[in-house]
């Protein structure tokens, strides 16, 4: 079976990680977001790529959820030391070298997919992992303070100010601009099945869905959503920060209605958000907290359980509905 | 007083070292060597300039000599792990802070001279270091190998090959469009007298009266040189590989004549060289071996006197000459 999926950091990795177990023989393409890529002190960081990287490849920090594992931080202590800005991006030795790499092969003229299979090379993620675009975006926010009304990059909200400061507004910079990399929309042309891990629905998923063409690519699919939001709350992360900025409110159902049908076609809410419904899509109630490893896979099976009812039941027209139903 | 000095890597920074001791009150001028930086990772890396500003400002690893003390190689070792050539420059984690901020500030458009000053505000390294040249210069050996003769980078030569493939020739590419960085020639019109450590003759000092208009400003100066050689052989390093290069004996009184009058008004050599004379020079003899801070002092001593006398003895005119045949 052939999957795509589209991805943001830390959930979306974990959640990936369980879809690799729970369908090992499968062909995934995993798009990856670079709404949150930013360049420091010279060097090209593309944060969510490296997050699904590491994961996937076994070198994440698993306690943390992004960076190395036995990570040191000598050379931020020494840019510290020069009084080099910011010093509030947590930029690990380990990690950095990843950053050269990157630096180097895209000042060397190669593009973003191609530097992000380079550095699989070494990794072996077990999926082909591309970047939304190789055209450069960035996704600032705007936010008023005492320097009054401006537009900050992303990883100075989220991570310097900890996401404490309304988002007024969210814009991916580059987005007009920015085609989809090569791969990304013969991946969701050839795909099986989509699955939307539940990643950030505004600053991840959200911001790949702003290339031009993948949200039109992804309609006509199968595509199964897992709600990123339980019972009110975001599984992990601040994602209810950046739902307010565009004015929706933090539920199962209202990020559902965000996305919208017909992008979506199966949503999977936890078991207290059984009652979300839109027409034209499939709601499941199933346990939707990744404790660990096989919690994670057990949400990635049921997501592709439901996906493969659905596709089939589109393959097989309406008189298969009725089996569609005895099967879930 | 205001004294300047030329200076390469190691040998050089410590005898700077002696000099500070010796000469504490004075304004010392420093004008490092450049040829030998390279560009690796994407990393703007000036090896002399920051062997002198490590040793000076306290953070050289003393065993080695070069690089920082406490070092650890993180980086170097993922960089490897990706495959990222080339491996044999040693580059530390901490040493790799250093050239983050310089390639930044030099992309940001600062020249290095700029870039220099910044990085020794956190170093103090008690002395005012210059690079020789704003311009981009780089010492490259021809050399003849199984893939014929051909020209390397002298950091290939010099640490890959360990010097062991004999150098044909030694060129410094860009020599001749670069100009001394501002400050170097007011420096040296400035000076009451310049010192040349016991550095790499071709490579380090050699280099820097290459930049235009260097060696005429120092000509009319009082110069006074410490041999590089004893005996017949380098103090430190491989300068008999570079010698050799140019058709220079390993000899106090080869490089001497290297350097030649009327650059040359003093030369300080290994009591084993006594004999060493050139017309218009004064030869002293003296321990030359640096063994530690307290023996490079005392030739930096010695070589200080031996250049007060001959500054005294031109200001005054030939009858003082015998006053400070008495205070030598």
């Amino acid at each position: 079976m052939r999957i795509v999926s589209l991805a943001g950091g830390i959930g979306g990795a974990r959640f990936l990680r369980g879809l690799l177990s729970a369908a090992p023989d499968s062909e995934i393409t995993v798009i990856g977001n670079t709404g949150d890529d930013i360049t420091l002190y010279g060097l090209q960081i593309c944060p969510d790529l490296d997050t699904v990287m590491y994961t996937l490849g076994g070198g994440i920090d698993e306690e943390q959820g992004w960076g190395r594992q036995k990570e040191s931080h000598v050379v931020k202590e020494e840019l510290a030391a020069y009084g080099m800005e910011p010093q509030w991006f947590g930029l690990g030795d380990r990690d950095i070298a990843t950053h050269i790499v990157r630096t180097q092969m895209l000042a060397a003229g190669y593009p973003l997919s191609a530097v992000t299979e380079a550095l699989c090379a070494r990794w072996q993620p077990g999926v082909r992992l591309i970047p939304m675009s190789d055209d450069r975006t960035e996704t600032h926010v705007v936010v008023s303070d005492e320097r009054g009304r401006r537009a900050i990059h992303f990883q100075e909200w989220w991570v310097r100010l900890r996401a404490s400061v309304p988002a007024e507004q969210i814009i991916l910079v580059g987005a007009d601009a920015a085609r989809p990399a090569p791969g990304v929309l013969q991946a969701i042309a050839d795909a099986d099945v989509v699955i939307l891990p539940p990643s950030n629905p505004v600053v991840s998923i959200g911001t790949i869905l702003q290339i031009k063409g993948v949200r039109e690519a992804l309609e006509p699919k199968t595509v199964v959503g897992v709600s990123p939001i339980v019972g009110g709350a975001p599984v992990r992360g601040m994602a209810d920060a950046c739902l307010r900025a565009v004015g929706v409110e933090s539920s199962a159902q209202a990020v559902l209605e965000l996305y919208g049908s017909p992008l979506i076609d199966g949503w999977l809410v936890a078991e207290e958000d059984a009652g979300v419904r839109l027409d034209g899509v499939r709601v499941e109630a199933r346990p939707l907290i990744m404790y660990d490893a096989e919690s994670a896979a057990a949400i990635a099976r049921a997501a592709l359980t439901l996906a493969r009812d659905l596709a089939a039941s589109r393959n097989t027209g309406p008189q298969s509905a009725f089996r569609m139903g005895d099967a879930g």
